[in-house]
């Protein structure tokens, strides 16, 4: 396989799909469409997970673990959810294998170990917890409970690409339960907020807050809140959903408790979930033609050293140097590798921690060690500059903030520069086609133009923003009254 | 259910039961064999991964991810491992459901949706992951791949019992591929050691290093090294397992690497594996008929404050004191948690407490504040004293870790007085039935005579202890010349 990444321009899926395996992020396994996410990618994973966990334990949610199956009685007590998801389940219905008969060596099913009911392998886990919270509420004082889940999922997908959409996938589940309609409204707004901040705060990707059409809501949501992403190539992605779920779980598994008042009422619910996804996102939102760019805040590691050297001797000068630096970063918790392998020459290093995104690059070389200097790059912007050590370690910590902040602000102007503002359909076509981004339009709010404007374009309505004014207009395909514009794109 | 325990004299599995189930660490499922970890014992068992994940990283391993489906024909691939588990496993056959035509409402596999092969979901990942390193190792320059995964696993076991034995559970697993079988040996030395110092360091749970015998070894391994635990009812558990595969799965996958003298040889295999288990090991360990006593070094949170007040102004004076205390213990380390709701009395917190094993507990009444004191009780002990406020920070302090240590050596002194030197088969049974523990005893070496042994007595032998000094002797059973004594004990 060539060193070299497909450029962008010209095959953006192909550019990405090389990239997610060279970067060492993750790689296709024996089982169809599901991953293997290598050590680099599951480190950013981890960091991701990290700040997550600690925003949710923030905001007083606790951790827990519930079952990887539900019998599939329970898959299908709420209707609609179990009609979203049946025709992707994987699908447990025997738990023994034997020697086959006919084959030395093999092994098969065991037809006498057939499960009295089949298991569903979750594809989201509502049903099993519902059916387990029903345990434990009776009364006002149980509520609310609030619990998060980190846990693989399996969705029999038939279309597959690394982290934006695989047969299985990580992911965590908040679950939560409330006494009041207005109480689990006001949870789901809440996350939905937690995941906008981790985005731009963590991720340095700019992202939309908005609710999600009926159509395009989850299965047994009344309302689902999304932050949408805009990717390079012009292309939306949703990078996160809370669901208010009204009773509709409640009811399905007869979760009900006693109120203040003394009255029994069925429990208001919430979901809401990220997932390994976000790397996909992650990678499309920074990345060039060199390889993966990471924003420090996620970077396994923020600063990268290379020696360069020829005899032992400089090497060994060298080593002094970097270690010493090493620890005066740690200390100021900038968290760095050394490479010093003799195996690999410092151009094939560069040409590595270029394509893995590694913030900063420190190269040592003789004459530094000579002038008291080293080369400082940077991924983000390919520039590098000569820094005296002396002021290399400030120089660094304010480089952290700073490339992390530029990543953000390219970012956002791009997607500033592709929210388009169309009033009629020709316009919408034109401007999908041929500048791609969101379009922002007026809708008549019916799922039939809806559908209609998705079948000739492709497009589809990413979300109805929240927080922002409200304009009333004519719908950009029927000319019917529009109460306020909608963001349109083209979506992973 | 009744607010007290059985107590362990009574019966002891039936004190287990309900210690797990009323301190709120797990609960049975909707689906056989597997359990719910609620979140008291939930945020446990991330103490316990966050300090595993912390010394594995020490150790230069990395985290990863592979596939939870393991496709049939790599699941058979290595033999003594797939004869193993080939009873326990659970199949997948279908992706997909669809409405039962025959039942409004209802779902059923579509038996069109039958995958072409079955998929086991992975009971351990020794065969989905050699089949990925197989791509990974060319060289000896790709070794030693050192990968740990934290994953869910299933076993279909027949009789389970919480965090003991489930169809499901959460799980640590290492996989490290090496150039020769010196090092594979010893990285399966190390892991055991660093399970060995976990368990004794953080669970406060002394274990004996020793090697299985060959027909307790792990399927496929050449050689497992293990630690025994010793539970208050004098049976043994295995909390941790590492092995040394040899080169069984490099080739039952074909993982060849070029070694630095140019030649083509198969690459050695280590993987070790700690899980949910240690909980159940955690629980009789150190618990009482009370219920659960946690070292403070796994205790989700250190110190609980409870109020006791009559008035709202004595309330809020409590409530002062209590937060000006939980900022001076967070200072130095500790968590609390200040219990001031009003919706239960002092006696039932105190009550709800004990039974989840908080190390200590801090009471304030109206008499204290005037004083300047507060009560202070030890959850090990079972003692209560006066402190003076100015005086209690330290004694906090120094209370975390004579805690930590006090438990350590009390289950120490337990082990230690149940161990005994056995050199006949009548005392073996007499001490088995009457003293139970460890029973140190000659062996001939054989399988046979281990199999005998077991049949009479239900004894195993849990270990060939190594860092020992070894006498040879003659076997308790046969009479036959043996090397060494082994430990022998009936456990979980």
């Amino acid at each position: 396989m060539s060193k070299n990444l497909t450029s962008r321009s010209e095959d953006y899926s192909k550019w990405y799909n090389e990239l997610v395996v060279k970067a060492d992020l993750a790689e296709n396994s024996a089982v169809r469409g599901c991953m293997v996410i290598k050590p680099y990618g599951y480190a950013i994973w981890e960091k991701m997970q990290a700040e997550l966990d600690r925003m949710f334990k923030e905001t007083g949610h606790q951790n827990a673990y519930f079952p990887l199956f539900v019998p599939k009685s329970l898959f299908e007590a709420e209707e609609k959810n179990a009609e979203g998801f049946a025709k992707e389940c994987a699908i447990v219905t025997h738990y023994r294998l034997q020697n086959d008969p006919d084959k030395e060596g093999k092994l098969r099913v065991d037809p006498e170990a057939k499960l009295e009911e089949e298991l569903i392998v979750r594809p989201t886990s509502e049903a099993i917890i519902w059916n387990t919270y029903k345990g434990w509420i009776q009364s006002y004082r149980d509520l609310p409970i609030l619990i998060n889940q980190w846990a693989n999922v399996v969705r029999w997908e038939m279309r597959t690409r690394l982290f934006l959409r695989t047969a299985e996938f990580l992911w965590q589940e908040g679950h939560t339960a409330h006494a009041t309609r207005e109480e689990a409204m006001n949870e789901a707004e809440l996350m939905n907020n937690v995941y906008a901040e981790f985005a731009e705060k963590y991720m340095a990707m700019p992202v939309i807050k908005g609710l999600k059409t009926e159509s395009e809501r989850f299965a047994g949501a009344e309302e689902t809140f999304c932050i949408e992403a805009l990717m390079q190539d012009g292309k939306a992605l949703q990078a996160g959903t809370s669901h208010f779920l009204g009773q509709n779980f409640a009811k399905a598994f007869d979760v009900k408790f006693t109120n203040k008042e003394g009255k029994q009422d069925y429990v208001w619910a919430t979901s809401w979930g990220v997932s390994t996804r976000l790397m996909g996102a992650l990678i499309m939102t920074h990345s060039d033609d060199k390889g993966l760019v990471l924003p420090p805040n996620l970077a396994p590691y923020h600063v990268v050293i290379v020696p360069i050297h020829k005899t032992d001797e400089q090497l060994e000068a060298i080593d002094e140097l970097a270690n010493k630096l090493r620890a005066d970063l740690k200390a100021k918790g900038i968290s760095s590798k050394y490479d010093n392998r003799t195996t690999h020459r410092p151009g094939a290093k560069f040409a590595q921690y270029e394509l893995q995104g590694v913030p900063m690059r420190i190269a040592i070389g003789p004459k530094d060690l000579e002038n008291g200097t080293v080369e400082l790059a940077r991924r983000d912007t390919l520039t590098k500059e000569f820094v005296k050590v002396d002021e290399l370690i400030p120089k660094l910590e304010s480089l952290m903030k700073e490339i992390q902040d530029d990543l953000f602000q390219k970012a956002f102007d791009y997607r500033a520069s592709h929210i388009t503002e169309v009033d009629n359909f020709e316009d919408f076509k034109t401007v999908l086609e041929e500048k791609t981004g969101f379009i922002s339009a007026h809708w008549d709010g019916t799922p039939e133009t809806e559908d209609k404007i998705k079948e000739i374009t492709k497009a589809t309505i990413r979300c109805i923003p929240i927080y922002e004014e409200i304009e009333a207009g004519k719908c950009v395909y029927s000319g019917n009254p529009s109460k306020r514009r909608v963001l349109f794109a083209k979506a992973y």
